[in-house]
């Protein structure tokens, strides 16, 4: 992407001091996504790993990952698999529990969303630690799928959280903190 | 859409039986997503109303809603604003309280989410009793927005939910059971 269209995404983030909690900047992505101009650009910016990869499905985490895997995978003519929070699913599903700061979640996908040898890529608006990200991962490789790339609209790279995704997935983030 | 279209999209559907509770079809609509045809199919119906209305800005609710209804905005090139539980959303919200079967929820949105006087189009997944739908459309009146079309990918008509949507919007649905 442009240097001046990744300038004008970054414009888009607002700052929410104390946010989940006390001592928390959270990157507060809806303005990025209630503009027009500035949603489509950013679904432009993982449109762009998604062409150069050739994936035949997109993932996304809920609730926000939703969003931007749905546009992808519509503007591609693919697929889009939702992976959901245990319970969530109706239908016969893998699980992966994974381990939170404090207690544990688990993320389940349904077993026929993800053909073997698939090549699949992951849309989210947030690396972080990236606890979530792998869980998702592993599920799609537990259907046989070959994860290929991993893209977020924003990567907070003092969490380091590339380092818990698979060596061999391409990550590439539009905005970094 | 053409009837054919619409029998492609419902042979999609899966049913499963006993969720989320013993004595409950659940309509499944991850076979529609996870095809691409079927997924673009799908959005091509919410566009047609999309575009016959000129809606400027589309809301989804938290979390299937937000698959549609980004998908939607990003072909049309307009903004998508979330709905989301209470509690979700960082910045200052307007909230509805409504009633479930049992209990209560609240649902949010963000304050600058919507411009007065904009014209904006609901996208979901489903029409059952219509109690979140109702009160989604009313966080967009709160805030000036004129609500004017809801879209749903289903409708249990045996539920009779759109008696509860307000009577000068338009609701429609591509699949009525």
């Amino acid at each position: 992407m442009k240097d001046t269209d990744l300038q004008k995404l970054e414009e888009g983030i607002r700052d929410v001091q104390d946010f989940p909690k006390p001592g928390i900047l959270f990157k507060d992505i809806t303005p990025v996504l209630s503009d027009g101009n500035l949603f489509r650009l950013a679904i432009d910016g993982f449109i762009e790993t998604a062409r150069e990869e050739k994936v035949s499905k997109i993932i996304g985490i809920d609730a926000r990952g939703f969003i931007f895997g749905a546009a992808v995978a519509d503007r591609l003519g693919i697929g889009f698999v939702p992976i959901r929070k245990k319970g969530k699913l109706p239908w016969q599903c893998e699980a992966i529990a994974y381990k939170l700061e404090y207690g544990e979640a688990e993320v389940e996908v349904h077993r026929d969303a993800i053909a073997p040898g698939e090549k699949v890529m992951m849309d989210e608006d947030l690396l972080a630690t990236g606890g979530t990200a792998a869980a998702a991962l592993e599920l799609v490789q537990k259907l046989g799928g070959d994860v290929i790339c991993a893209t977020f609209l924003i990567e907070l790279e003092f969490l380091d959280g590339r380092k818990n995704l698979p060596d061999d997935v391409r990550v590439e983030s539009l905005l970094t903190y």
